[in-house]
């Protein structure tokens, strides 16, 4: 059920940042900080954080600042990272691997339950634990152990495809690495994360500078 | 040497996306569209897309459409895909692999040098003809490769280190896979990737259906 109707796309995309910015000044040990400081420290404008902080009904008092670790628990609440999340991953190549191996995701309530390849040489291996299974296997997986999250690591030409299962069984979020946006039904979310975008910024900055 | 001062980051973070969609047009044949359909296909308003095409002196003229192929090209020129890039990957575990296994970049004209690493089992090994060597060996190979892409597939404490080795080299732009903010000086671009923000934002959305 949506909680936040207004808050635009822009505001959510600086939700990760934010928390990001404030969990390492938490872990540093700063309690309190201005929008003042923080603005400086994000590259932002001290208005642009109060007007983002206002679609979730503001958190510090005006010239008293906020404090870190409320702050900071209170976005990590808006993103839904208090809560666990089950998670899969379809496709058991470097990038599917990478992230099984990238330990960040289970500190913030990730838990990678199975991998799925339809290589052979691939399916029974695991990592750190996580088993890699036949892709056959997987909406029955999907559907017998609560998952939330799925990822798709396969080929451009198998994603839509891998998406519709996993969204046959049941799956209410697509992270998408395939290099093609993957459409998904209005009630589940989905990310296209276009890693060369990024890339063509890069070099378009370069060539401004 | 800036060519398009007043062009938003928002803008330029939407650059990538409409090469994207115009590239898979031009590809399926499509010759001719207007701001109308190609905001209906891409989410975005049709006004949304003449102010972001204004800031690049405008492609289109009114009521007539652009013509897919030569905006695609226009927009590969802003961007600067139309030259060459020399790239090296610091890093050779999943992710530098997965990035080096990739052809895509190839195609859009980035070509990867070498990946660098400290394992001794994985130096000397090399991937898609890519060698892997030495991190030792990373500047002299900057120095006398020209190159200008410098991607830092680190871990964390090692990130700044590594970006400030290629700074030094000579590298003008630094893609950052490590989960940090590398700094980098004022004539050297950076783009910080976060993967993790885009699975926080899947979430963020996932509560609010």
């Amino acid at each position: 059920m949506a909680k936040y109707n207004k808050v635009s796309e822009a505001v959510i995309r600086r939700l990760p940042k934010y928390y990001r910015y404030l969990k390492d000044m938490e872990k540093n040990g700063v309690q309190r900080i201005s929008s003042r400081e923080l603005s400086d420290k994000m590259g932002l404008t001290a208005s642009q954080i109060r007007q983002d902080f206002n679609c979730f009904g503001g958190f510090g008092q005006q010239g008293y600042g906020y404090n870190v670790s409320e702050l900071c628990n209170e976005i990590r609440k808006i993103l839904g990272l208090h809560k666990n999340y089950n998670v899969i991953i379809a496709g058991a190549g470097n990038l599917g691997q990478a992230l099984a191996n990238y330990i960040g995701f289970e500190r913030e309530g990730f838990y990678i339950k199975a991998i799925f390849d339809v290589n052979p040489r691939l399916i029974g291996m695991s990592i750190r634990g996580i088993q890699i299974m036949d892709i056959d296997a997987m909406k029955d997986f999907i559907t017998n152990n609560d998952i939330q999250v799925g990822v798709v690591c396969v080929p451009k030409d198998k994603a839509q495809e891998v998406t519709n299962q996993m969204v046959e069984s049941g799956i209410k979020s697509i992270w998408n690495f395939a290099p093609i946006d993957v459409e998904t039904p209005d009630d589940v979310a989905v990310e296209n994360v276009h890693l060369s975008d990024t890339l063509y910024t890069l070099v378009y900055k370069m060539n401004e500078i």
